[in-house]
């Protein structure tokens, strides 16, 4: 069963630039699809914590990993985890209409610890196949005592919102239109670069082509 | 008077992957220099929120803005300020070892309401320096009705953590070497684009050179 379009509720109502907000699920899976890391916000002893790591994703949830040790990682608590794509600044005439393209997306949540096996394996194999597209099997995977030393949190996808702003400023119609001002947008774009060998890596050994393929390629 | 060197203290301290954090201010510094959104934590009901937002700064203080409605820009409470840049995937010879490599810093604090009408400029000036080199004085400035629906929260820069990761995998010297896997790093880098007039823009209205400037420069 998949995941209906996003809910209006108390958590993901949006009260600002509403105009931006989407109710659509397919943005909130692209947002996801498109990074690999966000922000993951917890509250320890009163105090807001903000993590940066990296997720996967399957149809119904979020995946994040770390350390058994980690405090943002206690499962059971209520999280916000945020992805966030810049695509550029917005100039405008005005320093007040100045703004950012973007593309965000917030999940509100009680993140669940994983303990069933077969889950934590399945968690981690999405988590990691979506920074790393094809690493899962060509890498070692983890040992029971790797599994145990590692943490993962699942977090459902439901309580999400997302909001995006695209386009030109918003000033071209306005009285600050008169001032003759040079105003537009100034894109920003990610893409991977060449491959770099580990320098304790024996020159026979050759790059795998899932590796090499993404060298060019755009991210976020 | 500028600050010394990052504190350690009971919010900062690092308990895990030590060796990767840093007390060097030059550090924190040259992390918020590099980018211009960053990732604030407040808790709001009980529950943690992290927004996106666009920042600057001067030698002691963070700076933050929007409407005057927003929740999470309340000042007064608790916020944590994260500011990621991702370098690249760290694909080493087992899934265990996958990792980023990263410049992140953690600002913990007390966010205060800028009330000041002189700092008020002097803050929002930062903030579009940051963003928009030479768009302050460029475009037009803030109307006293635009400050007067603009909130500006400063950060005291004292409280902050640095975490760095950097070079190839660390099992190239560990039993995995061994396997005969590729290892090594993907890197990712981020730049401006050409800069995409307004459509409304008359054509006779040339871009100014600080922005045309920024063209295929380095972000993050
Ligand atoms: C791009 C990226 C991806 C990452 N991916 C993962 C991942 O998938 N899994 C994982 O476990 N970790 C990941 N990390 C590291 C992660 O951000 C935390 O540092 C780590 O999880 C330790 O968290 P903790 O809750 O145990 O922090 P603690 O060590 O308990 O935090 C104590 C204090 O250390 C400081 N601190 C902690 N983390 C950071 C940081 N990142 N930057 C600056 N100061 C910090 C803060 O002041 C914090 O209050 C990633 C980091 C980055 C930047
Ligand atoms: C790159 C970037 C830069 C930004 N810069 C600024 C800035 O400088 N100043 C500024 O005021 N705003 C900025 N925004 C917008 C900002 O993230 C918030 O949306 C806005 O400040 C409203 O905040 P609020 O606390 O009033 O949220 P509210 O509208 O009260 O939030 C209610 C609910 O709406 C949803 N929501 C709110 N913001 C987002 C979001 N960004 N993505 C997905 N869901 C969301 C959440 O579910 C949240 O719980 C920026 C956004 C991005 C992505």
């Amino acid at each position: 069963m998949t995941l209906g379009p996003l809910p209006e509720t108390d958590l993901t109502r949006h009260r600002r630039l509403r105009e931006q907000g989407s109710l659509d699920r397919a943005d909130l899976e692209a947002i996801l699809d498109a990074g690999f890391v966000c922000h993951l916000g917890v509250v320890v002893d009163g105090r807001p914590l903000v993590v940066p790591t990296v997720y996967g994703r399957d149809e119904r949830q979020l995946y994040v990993h770390g350390s058994v040790a980690s405090r943002s990682l206690a499962g059971g608590i209520p999280v916000c985890v945020t992805v966030t794509h810049i695509d550029g600044l917005v100039l405008a005439r005005s320093v007040f209409e100045h703004g950012v393209n973007y593309r965000s997306a917030m999940i509100h949540g009680e993140a669940r610890k994983v303990t069933d096996p077969e889950e934590k394996l399945e968690g981690l194999r999405l988590l990691t196949e979506h920074a790393a597209p094809g690493q899962w099997s060509y890498a070692r995977q983890p040992s029971r005592k790797e599994l145990a030393a590692t943490t993962l949190l699942a977090l459902s996808l439901e309580e999400a919102s997302v909001k995006i702003r695209t386009g030109a400023p918003d000033d071209g119609d306005g009285p600050d239109a008169e001032l003759g001002l040079w105003a537009g947008t100034l894109p920003l774009t990610s893409a991977w670069g060449a491959p770099e060998p580990d320098p304790a890596l024996p020159s026979e050994i050759l790059i795998p082509g899932h590796i090499a393929r993404r060298e060019g390629t755009r991210h976020g």
